[in-house]
């Protein structure tokens, strides 16, 4: 057991101030890493603040997560001091299940351990995050950062990158294919350019118009405001896939008409009620709604290595770590293109 | 052009009565049919009483429509008089857009034919459905009965039947699949028999405990009171497909909690809003909520070519065209187990 250095909250709706967290001597399977940099996410903030009534104080939040390995366990062969290195929403999981046999483990059957405000399953201690100067994780939930990609701006890959990732991934977007990308915040952004990178043709969707150019700068090729009618009308039964990063309760069935045969609605944002969903409007065209949580760590491991190939990067501004309050304010007013990524090396 | 009896509604709310309808002499593509036996759809009963406000009167329902050949068009090679012949929902579609290259006449860009209350593309008319004695019918919208198939029940595949496979097919249901069938209508009973055929394991949900005989007695495994809220707990997670058969506006969140992961909704009785939907619910085990009109011709094909393989075939009760009103009427109170087939020969 070693103590390290992290920022946390004590209680509810308290802000976030420094505090020393207990991490394990690693483990025959575990990876100590030296945190150089975490993105900042919301569901850190909903987490510190209780907004799902689930959360256990002291906690320290933080799931995007890069580094460099310190130290390895005796049976660790996959990594070695100095590798670059990233850790995501999860450190473990049963790895016994069908959903971890297919390297699906956020739908792990017994639940996998969340990074932050989880339990681990062997000691039953609450887990911290990565507003840390360290973290020990088990080497299986432990992703390399390919050379080439720059470590300050992998963070956002590992939340709001994965996030879009899935539902890119599982419609098979390509060259050619058509995505719409509803709301332009950390996640949104992601998704353009993630889905430009893949060939896709890219139109973000948005009640905002002084988010047109910021859309098109991002590598949209083109932008539908939702509250023309005769453009959204123009475009219905024309996107393959549209993923919709709205957080909040709305109406998706303006979306699902736009959406072409067999096209699949991808509502990433919203873990709340949606308006009511016209079941007509899923028929007509064969539509889909689909959900999901991440894609698992192998397919975190191909994102990064395609962003690194493809230069893909996130937008960051960068922040000291006693900064994190008011990034968490100008979070909750979307004040920010588009992720905070906290520099770990001015907690240390 | 020839006449032919037929029955049909002269306005909204009218009881269907007895009407001369004209039927074209057979285009170069074409097959004549006379009509043996006709299925009763619930749609037929929305449209005749124009419950959709689209209705143009007169109109002649069916759409489940068996019989035999009786002259074909001059390039007509793949049928000729005297074959067992079928006609669904559709009678046309543009042949020419993605969807029809697909074999996905339900979806053509166009809009397909609707074999009433739709719109003829090349004289404009009104077409008239099958409760008739005679229809005439483009060759490629005709399915062949294959041997071994009774004729007399094989009308309820071509809609209640081909809206449930689809789903079924889309899933790859198969031995070992785990199915929830919700309602055991027309349409419900046929998931029950199909899912059971195609070796899954099916569970019949309903809020009726006096349905849970009739559930087992169709071949379902089990059978979900829905009510029950320990026996619904004990199945979250359980369940690769569910065909959820209610008509009308409900809450779906409670059939989305027992699907597991990557399993699917197929809400396809409700062309109309469904409760709101927790998002949550969906991104959890990457839950989707899928929607389809019903299959396409070669998968009807198909369909009809897997129930005579299988001997699996609608329940049914022989009517008279004479009966068709109070058919109508008990219908609207599900008193029928499990569909209605008009005996043609009553209306010569």
């Amino acid at each position: 057991m070693t103590q390290c250095k992290a920022y946390g909250a004590a209680e509810a709706h308290a802000p976030l101030v420094p505090m020393d967290i207990d991490r394990r001597a690693p483990r025959d399977d575990d990876v100590a890493i030296r945190i150089a940099y975490c993105g900042v996410c919301h569901t850190d903030l909903h987490i510190a603040h209780n907004d799902w009534g689930t959360t256990v104080y002291p906690m320290v939040p933080g799931h995007e997560i890069v580094g460099h390995v310190t130290a390895v366990g005796a049976k660790v062969t996959g990594f070695k001091p100095g590798d670059r290195v990233a850790v995501g929403a999860l450190v473990d999981s049963c790895q016994n299940c069908a959903a971890c046999a297919d390297h699906d483990e956020p739908y792990c059957a017994k639940g996998p351990t969340t990074t932050y405000n989880g339990i681990d399953v062997l000691t039953g201690e609450r887990t911290m995050g990565g507003y840390a100067t360290d973290i020990v994780v088990r080497d299986c939930f432990v992703i390399r950062v390919p050379e080439g990609l720059d470590l300050s701006r992998t963070g956002p890959l590992l939340c709001a990158g994965i996030t879009v990732w899935t539902p890119l991934r599982q419609k098979g977007v390509g060259k050619g294919s058509k995505v719409g990308v509803v709301g332009l915040g950390g996640i949104g952004h992601m998704a353009v350019k993630l889905a430009v990178a893949l060939g896709a043709e890219v139109t973000v969707i948005t009640s905002s118009p002084g988010k047109m150019d910021d859309a098109l700068a991002l590598g949209a090729h083109d932008v539908l405001l939702s509250s023309d009618k005769a453009a959204m009308a123009a475009k219905f039964n024309s996107f393959d896939l549209i993923i919709d990063t709205i957080p909040s309760r709305h109406d998706v069935n303006s979306y699902l008409m736009l959406l072409g045969r067999g096209g699949m609605l991808a509502p990433v944002g919203a873990l709340d009620l949606l308006e009511p969903i016209h079941g007509a409007l899923l028929a007509r065209n064969h539509r889909s709604i689909t959900g999901s949580l991440m894609g698992g760590i192998s397919e975190t491991q191909a994102l990064l290595d395609f962003c690194a190939e493809h230069q893909v990067l996130p937008d960051c501004e960068m922040i000291a770590m006693a900064d994190i309050n008011s990034a968490f304010a100008r979070m909750q007013t979307n004040d920010v293109k588009y992720r905070f990524v906290i520099e770990m090396a001015s907690l240390a």
